[in-house]
């Protein structure tokens, strides 16, 4: 922990998902490998999520380089790249429901080992609520399907804007009407710290370090001045006296 | 329950707040009643209410008629009407800690005997969320405080637009990914449900006979064609197969 941290003003938690609290990768793969066994396609799925996920923040960057478009809801953005990806992978057969299922595997991501047993006593405590550039539904499906003990559901959605724009953070803590001083984001990511850091958020990292599996090629540690460096969400749990 | 109701359809729920869920009246008079007397202030604490309460459709429709101002979160429309009952009930000695800690006093209100165990068995089955013209820090302060088991909290202020207008009801089935007719609204206003069965949301009616304590004039029965009516909430969660 930074020897600093004034932890006490904290009220509210707010949780980055992909990555942080689910297992998107390994979720996806086992999902996408037992459902292909029945339905009778084949494919790379290893290669496909992989791809899929590296899709996302170009995915995001479309979207902010043409406003005047509009914004995207997650769900969107991963169905435009899925059907770009399908045909890449040279994947045959899949109808509009199979693009459809595949597409809300997204919700139906599997949890790390720690997360609800951590989110659970951080409840007691503290305002638990995701901040996340998945859009509402997604969350919220998410969190029914994986056991997720949220109090709320914030969601780049809401604002309009994907993370790290400052309207994300700066929009939670306007909502849970809040000092920004007074919420701490949790991630597995670094930048997503910087960036909450920045507009005055506390911070919490957690390493996953095999969220992009033999991909991964950074975030194994702390690389920033965060308010709390954890090894678990049981153990974030601790260092926040729950 | 209305004979040709097809209630299989429905995904989710979300809940009208204020006298549906809690018990704003008796749970602020005793609050104001309590801490009054430890702070040496007196009043018409009933009446304040009571007028207070009163004030809340003329405060909304003032957001209403001058879209120029912008909206206003409740709780700042709900300080603004206090300033002027204050004044109008003669209340002396109040210093703006105690005008701030009575405006916070909607977000310490008390559930009825049933809201927290139905909500608790309709949570197995479906997503229940608020759908409420409190914003949302009052309605996440609350739930913590009375222990209401939200997946998550639709407000008013994320649409920027209160109840009944439509964009409450259809921006509450845009967010959760649903259809219209995939949502029941759950009130204990007619008003409400009327509103929401307009826009193609499914609606069911429980009675809450004493929420304006003699004054109530209106809400004793259903008085729409709903496609559930319940005795409380309980009753609500064994009609909706929970």
């Amino acid at each position: 922990m930074n020897a600093s941290a004034d932890l006490s003003s904290v009220k509210a938690m707010v949780f980055d998902v992909f990555g942080t609290v689910v297992d998107w990768r390994s979720s996806l793969i086992a999902d996408f490998a037992q459902w292909s066994a029945k339905r009778g396609v084949s494919g790379d799925w290893t290669g496909l999520v992989d791809a899929w996920r590296g899709a996302y923040v170009p995915s995001m960057n479309e979207v902010r380089n043409h406003p005047e478009r509009g914004y995207l809801a997650l769900d969107h953005l991963h169905r435009q790249s899925l059907d770009k990806l399908v045909a890449q992978f040279g994947i045959k057969g899949l109808n509009e429901d199979d693009l459809a299922y595949m597409t809300l595997g997204w919700h139906r991501l599997q949890p790390w080992a720690d997360s609800v047993s951590g989110l659970t006593r951080l409840k007691r405590k503290y305002t638990i609520g995701t901040l996340s550039n998945g859009n509402v539904a997604l969350l919220n499906n998410m969190a029914k399907h994986a056991g997720l003990p949220w109090d709320l559901i914030l969601s780049a959605e809401l604002f309009q804007h994907y993370k790290p724009d400052p309207e994300t953070y700066l929009g939670a803590a306007r909502l849970l009407g809040l000092q920004p001083g007074q919420v701490m984001m949790v991630a597995a990511h670094n930048n997503d710290l910087a960036a909450a850091q920045k507009h005055g958020l506390k911070t919490a990292f957690v390493p996953r370090v095999t969220e992009y599996g033999p991909l991964q090629d950074k975030d194994f540690k702390a690389d920033g001045n965060w308010d709390v460096v954890a090894a678990d969400f049981n153990d974030l749990a601790a260092r926040m006296g729950c």
